[in-house]
């Protein structure tokens, strides 16, 4: 009856914190390079932000997830939390600012992908994130954070590291914005730029290793369609990306990371928990759009047992 | 007791019939030029559109303001109207689409008043203006249509001439895709450029004769600090715009037809409406933001009387 007790068990949770952007996305014919008028062909608005991504693809591979971030308290703070509420993304964490503005980009992008992204966010939101509770009490097993809320980052890796839970950065350029919380962190997971901005050397694996010298973390670092190298104190390894035919790559990485954080949640093993991040992100790269591209676990599964085979 | 008994008279009403538009502004160090991500210094969400604009104008000169126009049933289209409605336009006319989307623009300034727009414009929307009440039960003056609604702007310029009442046309680039509607209009307010779409010509005055010989009509032309020719079978002048230091020209043109129709709803000769509209636009020259610089008719009436001397 192992299975039937596994079905019933509650599922693991995920605290995420970071930021949360509306992207208002415009199919143009071609990139705009000169400062007249142009005409859209389509036009979506949909949600973005690493953290509220990352809390999106928790939520749809069936894990609890929970978002910390900060909202102006204005039209668009409202969309995005109603949007997020609507993937079943807990925003009890998330704050709206009086006076202050959500975090909004415009994003361009023509027949070949290309993009072309003007972001704003109001450096009025106030930095601190004091509004945390036990984390025992919210009952969740990993704590994640991206590197664009610096102080956000730092009070959720500290209180991971205080719970003894797995803390996990999401290490996007500019990373040592978020130093401390990089520090903090026990599992410090880089995209290729985001290492290359740290150690300012291109040799990702001599770039993880240095990594677990300076911080005794965790570190991976992820490429693309070259998988993912990792490193600890004991053990290093490379896990391959998944062969799948790519069509969209928005939001790739921030699912990487939510998945990530769950399979950590769940207590799955190192090696197991990359593999599952990797399919995951792999699916979403077979579908067109961002958070609307999400796999559930179903499908996740199904392509490890493939990349099995 | 004349000036108490004018003070009580209800104030004329201009029907305004066209776009309303979302505008995200970005300010940005330079226009960008390439597919990459960029960060802005500020960032503001603006209504925008013609007739939206020049209806605020003609609410805040302290005529009665209607618009009728099409906005999507979602979070953008109430923005849009709430916005509308603060600054005391009539919005009972401005039908709302479930399944559409609302006009949206992003806009790109940079330190030297250089603008990239990107604009989308739902082709879901029904272009039909089939809801337009009788014009002497709604009590307007004047009737007002910019040339992005071309059946908006035909059904409005109709109804103005069969209730003998003013019917005005924004005569903006693309003027022929609302050729139908420049035809009926008594009066046709063409910017520089939307007259030179027309004509074919960069002759102005022999342009707007042309127009006058074709249509009948009163034909202007707006040439920004050269000021605005005018023509009907009867007469022609021109009257020059006001001297002020410019600082933003964003909306002028929409305040000029705003103010404009207003003036020809209170009854005033041609070149008064010519004057007072030019007095407004200039004002709003000197002012920073589109309809945050609009006068009000104190500022409008002070700047007449002070090229007067």
């Amino acid at each position: 009856m192992q299975g039937a007790s596994s079905e019933n068990r509650s599922p693991a949770g995920v605290l995420s914190a970071g930021v949360a952007v509306q992207d208002f996305v415009y199919s143009v014919d071609q990139i705009p390079t000169r400062p007249e008028k142009y005409r859209a062909r389509d036009f979506a608005t949909v949600g973005g932000g690493c953290a509220a991504t990352a809390a999106v693809a928790v939520a749809a591979l069936g894990g609890r997830s929970l978002l910390a971030t900060r909202l102006g308290r204005d039209a668009v703070g409202d969309q995005i939390a109603a949007e997020l509420e609507g993937y079943g993304v807990d925003c009890s964490l998330a704050r709206q600012y009086a006076g202050c503005r959500s975090s909004i980009s415009s994003v361009f992008v023509d027949r070949d992908g290309e993009r072309l992204i003007m972001n704003f966010r109001d450096p009025e939101l106030p930095d601190r994130f004091d509004w945390l509770p036990d984390l025992k009490e919210i009952g969740v097993g990993a704590v994640l954070a991206d590197t664009r809320w610096a102080e956000g980052a730092k009070a959720a890796m500290t209180a991971a590291r205080a719970a003894g839970l797995p803390g996990i950065i999401d290490a996007e350029t500019p990373v040592r914005e978020a130093e401390d919380a990089v520090r903090l962190a026990s599992h410090i997971a880089f995209s290729r730029s985001g290492l290359i901005d740290w150690t300012g050397d291109d040799d990702l694996v001599a770039g993880i290793r240095s990594v677990v010298e300076e911080t005794g973390a965790f570190v991976s670092v992820t490429d693309g369609a070259a998988g993912t190298w990792y490193a600890d104190a004991d053990q290093e390894g490379h896990v391959p990306a998944c062969k799948v035919d790519v069509v969209d790559t928005l939001g790739a990485g921030d699912v990487w990371h939510g998945a990530f954080a769950l399979a950590l949640a769940e207590d799955r093993n190192i090696t197991d928990a990359i593999r599952f991040a990797s399919a995951a992100a792999a699916i979403k790269c077979t579908r067109f759009g961002g958070r609307a591209g999400i796999p559930d676990r179903a499908a996740v599964e199904a392509l490890m047992k493939e990349q099995d085979r």
